[in-house]
């Protein structure tokens, strides 16, 4: 499990050993529940079972232990609820993990801390773009420059740069949502998958158990066909994708030589243990980290998902600290993003001075596009190319240069000219996008 | 471009060298047609540009090495472009490229190539599903013995086997359908995702030239924001990965030990240059190296999608290939197991043997389930493992060893046990679940 | 960190949180001490830290805690550390951390842990080795079926397949000395690896330093040239593939049906939740799961590798958890295969029945070559291959057909055919490759 | 195979279809000639073979197309040479892959494209670590600010940043060097392994092989022990990651806001097609992109390395394509580092002037430890760190702040502490680790 520095405290409870093992129990309780409803074993059994399903009650170090040379968790559970049980209720003890197996508890238990886990998630994605779309529309005409290739290229708004961000975290939201819907339901089907251990009332149980652990029951059971929790991994690996993002635009913004924009600052954060002055960004590290690892993990569930016939041997295993490792470092991605998306510290004033670095190179597609109805677009990019080799060799402004260029002067008079060099007149459609995107957001 | 041997032809059509310089002349095409509609460049130039825009006056070579100073495909083509126009008409050539930038013919180019390329896809994941669903209904009464941990477990049917892939197929062809409501979008944004260079026409430029593309027009670019093409790639991981599982069931049974089902067999198919009995599952391959190497790859696309500010440097350029890569594999393993699906050569007979070989074992779980409402299942587990314990140290039938057990026989009369050892009555819920899988198939 | 279940107590150990911070304060314990003795600091202020420098004096979730906002664990733990000295010495406790770096403490911190973590991987390869040689060498004529594809090909030895896993063995450890001589050095380099803190005195306290914690000292730091820990990683997936290849040789000789090779047997060992019967090979589990996840570990720490300028951003992070975890998970794996060499439960005659299996086309190639010199190796194949298919589809001896063959007949005898079916016969150099393979494994 | 902009015309010379069939046929004409001097085939045999070895006779399509059923390309290679001997001796027909089997053709061609590959490679990372050391020595007291967590931490000079750069590449050139003396030799094993279909002459005909090859043989043959392949992914994996770094640090000084350091200008390198002024970084750009994509094929290396008995189903081919991608790519970074090295465009004097952009912040630790003797460092740190927070605040001086603090002024008169401030005094060893660094490269 991640160190407390990737992730959230919340979803540390969720994959928590012992949440494991409880939501094991939840299984357990509730199938035997489910069996008495449909009649499939005494009722008290299933009262006196149920009653036993408290993790408090269970050595989770020593069941660890016992995993190893069971080779899973579930075989030592039940083992010892059934002991559990036995010392309450002579009877009910029989009647311990009927007709299931152990996939059965292990997968059903996961989906339940899925749910759980992926609740966390959305309401933090929620929380993130909520915080980037009221930054979006406050920035709206904030102007710095746009960069392609980590070079200034022409001016954007900080709105319309955030409003991306919105717009991708709307689509993560109903990836999740589809994904859930695919992936939040029963593994029931007994040892390969036919619940031949109950004879012709599998899917009555089955029903009956759904219910009570409310998720769904698919068609058929799904153990060795891996595709709904890979699906999981896959949406939570293109979220942490976009978070990671979102850092690295944060981190460079930040940079020294930028410093355009910041995480706002809190005593203790982000210093070092030698330089006193440095204010690091401790929460664009935690996302970027988690994009660079979610990646790898991602691949982890894909690579495991052919699962010889109806269980696999090694494959299944190397899911089950794979996939909560994933939600873990998401959960902390994203808190460290929502953490810092509200209290953004934006110079913008250093955005604008920022827009005056190139000596109005930076305007260079604006002159193309006034001289391109003149001239052409290429000759114009070829003219205004030159242009812009001259001013960075001599080191003078690039209007400079334009001025002295007759076909220039002859189609744009010195005013037109100027007017090319204010940024807050190249902003094109930026203010719409906005628009659409947070018009999208809040339907 | 992955070889032959991995792909299909069609899927290798797609993604020609000839079929990119094409998407992304269509991409000119349209742009110049849309802006002439719009009023902002001449009809008679965008006529011009649009009869410049065939790939086969491009030499693909050349663009090819132009590429590698440039930094990209789109800055050469849109020079030969512009070079062609001009030969045929002087003032159309000053309108190609207008207001457009290389990402914007790059990725649109890609999506009109994802766009053939998902609907190839889809059509062969819907044959393939098609041809296990046949299978499953005929082979819903085939018994084989069901295996964890590649050991037999307790006996299962083909039926229910196959039918668990028809319904992750199905769930493919949903995940795609979303993954392609989202991704087939235009990108056009201009420089920084601004449109500046359009004034105020960029938006109004952007429907009509979606509108030409058919494709829907995205509520801002999304030039940096890629979340939307690496879902497709981890879409396309996913479904690698079922296909990927089915070719290695596949391949396991039909081991020479197991000899259950095997790909239909074709002269020359499968053969070996040194051994001539040899018949090997070349289908199975194509699928399972497929699902070795699209983990990789995904995980390739979502590594580059960090991608700075409003234009990646190398990132994107990363997802040239890979995404594409991706895309041929699948096509190639998806055809594999679609050619081979129709034609299972199933040994129904050996099937039946093969129940056999654990005398009785196999049938361990069905006589522990039998003396549990007598014994409690714990107990019942207990008396059986030791059962099987000597009956494997004395390689005698499991029934044999159970008989002498005077807990046994006072449970069971010789007829109740011996019907426990037929693995018709011991398939539990298979038949309802194909029902269920198929049904939902169908709907 | 993975669950007892994938790894050992030893691996665990190491890579314990209090290990964790033992390593640091042994990094913290040196440093000062070097520092006195180069006359950087008070003998008396180094005695004092050192003697704080017991990681049970240290509360390690209140360091985790505080590493969330910090950054990293370097910083609070300097500062408990200093604190504790100052309690007991308020002179010493200004020179605590003296000139160093938080990643002066934490790579070497790890440097240290991975000391520990090599040798003990290093002895298990040691072991495992010396098992399969005992084991190649015992089975140098135990015959059984080789196969490609899944399928039987010609007749191999158990003596053969099992030396050149001592092959691959003994190259794995010539590996990890060459990786173990890079990369167990010492990291003190300071803020940005200059060791200006240190004035003119650095590499001196540098070399006192690496005497005192038995590490070279490299030319310069190597803080963000993270060749050296990718090594490891690297050279460790290496060693996991090879473990996952003989976990799942062993995984598939011990199918139900093929049945030729088991792990050993022991009371609780690879049971089943519901099934008595079953005999699961949890340590090929263990293996092929470690060979799973590795391969995107790997990939993580390359990902993270490009650390920017004298210090990353999120990617040193990144890695200070999946090297750890690679380590775990290759200890896991190699104890899980080290622990079965010894008593791997071989069945040779069962090996012996299934080169029957195929009634003689497990030859085909040894009747291709002997007929080869009269017929040409083309003809031959051809003739060998289609004699296959009528053996094939008839269900006869291949033997059979081919004695109805005249050009057969013509060239071999009746006697001479009939040897050629006995595999004892066919086994090539099997044996002189496995005495060279242990004679190389010796020196 | 990766597009041109990606790689080398040299090292797509290596992996052309037209060389992996040269190659291919280099070892068929070789094992003839081996086979005729140990006497298993006629001489005059081996001789007609060796005659129609000849990739130009070859139709390379048709190959392709064939191997598709076959599942390899070296059936229907064997079937098109045989033929074409056929036509020129009838005899010889028969003597074409005597023994051998289509793992040794493709893995010993492969064996012989890597040898060409990694001597390309080798020579590049020499001519890139030639080229670095000539700038480290040449700006060996050029001063920069030194970066950690992309915030300015403490002055660096470029030539010890550069100088860690030459000491990785000297690391990986000794990896590639070891890893090939393991990878570079013959794989010839038959069928199997056993070379059974040489009787007892089969490593006579291996030694004589090898020979002509020029190839070590090895103890035992390799074919399903992919730890050799392997170890070349992952040496070249860690090259590519340090030209990731190299690219990103390179990146990054190029920046608009940073402007330190340039790839060298060529006319038509790195422009847009829209912005006339831009001048991107390309060189960065192929190597950054090949840092991204390598984590994955490397790890699909070792996901497929796990290759079932005698030969694998599926996991060796998905390696034809991967491991050679590879190489493709990291060719092609290290030409364009090696490319960019000699020229790199160093603007010193913008780097002074970034050394001011934090008011004398970036000299904080150097007060600190000017303090530390006084105050302790401890108290040091938090007093220079308040400094810095005022001075931030105010936007004044640090050295202002500091002048008021008393502790200071007691502690440092007036041009002690404006000594502090000057970059060229807080240099550490950076000049000692340049030496040491340049030293260890010559020898």
């Amino acid at each position: 499990m991640p160190d407390t520095l990737f992730t959230t405290d919340a979803m540390r409870m969720v994959f928590s050993d012992r949440a494991r093992i409880q939501r094991m129990l939840d299984f357990e309780a509730a199938l035997a529940q489910a069996e008495a409803a449909v009649g499939v074993i005494p009722e008290g059994a299933a009262d006196a079972i149920a009653a036993c399903c408290h993790a408090d009650r269970f050595d989770a170090e020593a069941l660890a232990a016992a995993a190893r040379s069971a080779g899973n968790l579930a075989i030592p559970l039940v083992a010892a609820l059934t002991s559990n049980v036995a010392a309450a209720d002579p009877v009910a003890r029989g009647y311990v993990h009927w007709g299931a197996t152990s996939q059965d508890v292990i997968d059903t238990a996961l989906v339940l801390q899925l749910r759980d886990a992926l609740a966390l998630i959305d309401a933090d994605v929620e929380r993130l773009a909520a915080a980037l779309a009221v930054q979006a529309r406050h920035h709206a005409t904030t102007v710095l420059a746009g960069r392609t290739w980590l070079q200034q290229a022409i001016p954007v708004t900080l709105g319309v740069k955030l409003a991306g961000f919105v717009s991708a975290l709307d689509r993560h939201r109903l990836r999740l949502s589809e994904a859930r819907g695919r992936a939040l339901v029963l593994q029931f089907g007994g040892a390969v998958g036919t619940l031949a251990s109950l004879g012709d009332r599998g899917i009555a149980v089955g029903e009956a158990l759904a219910l009570r652990l409310a998720l769904p029951l698919p068609d058929l059971p799904w153990h060795t066909q891996r595709d709904r929790v890979c699906e999981i991994a896959a949406v939570l690996g293109l979220l942490a994708a976009t978070l990671g993002k979102l850092a690295r635009d944060l981190a460079l913004l930040a940079q020294t030589e930028v410093a355009e924009m910041f995480e706002p600052a809190a005593p203790g954060r982000g210093g070092s243990s030698t330089m006193p002055h440095k204010r690091n960004p401790v929460g664009a590290s935690v996302a970027i980290a988690a994009a660079l690892r979610s990646p790898g993990l991602v691949a982890t569930m894909l690579s495991a998902a052919a699962q010889e016939h109806e269980r696999g041997l090694g494959n299944w295993p190397a899911e089950w600290e794979t996939l909560p490792e994933i939600a873990l470092l998401v959960a902390g991605a994203l808190a460290a993003m929502a953490d810092v998306a509200p209290g953004l510290d934006v110079d913008a004033e250093r955005m604008r001075a920022n827009l005056g670095l190139t000596q109005g190179q930076i305007f260079a597609e604006a002159v193309q596009m006034a001289l391109a109805p003149a001239l052409g677009r290429d000759h114009a990019h070829a003219l205004v190319a030159d242009a812009c080799r001259r001013a960075a060799k001599e080191r003078v402004h690039l209007r400079d240069v334009l001025r002295a260029v007759p076909e220039v002067s002859s189609a744009l008079d010195a005013s037109a000219l100027d007017r090319l060099f204010d940024p807050a007149d190249y902003l094109g459609e930026s203010g719409r996008y906005i628009e659409r995107a947070l018009a999208a957001h809040r339907s």
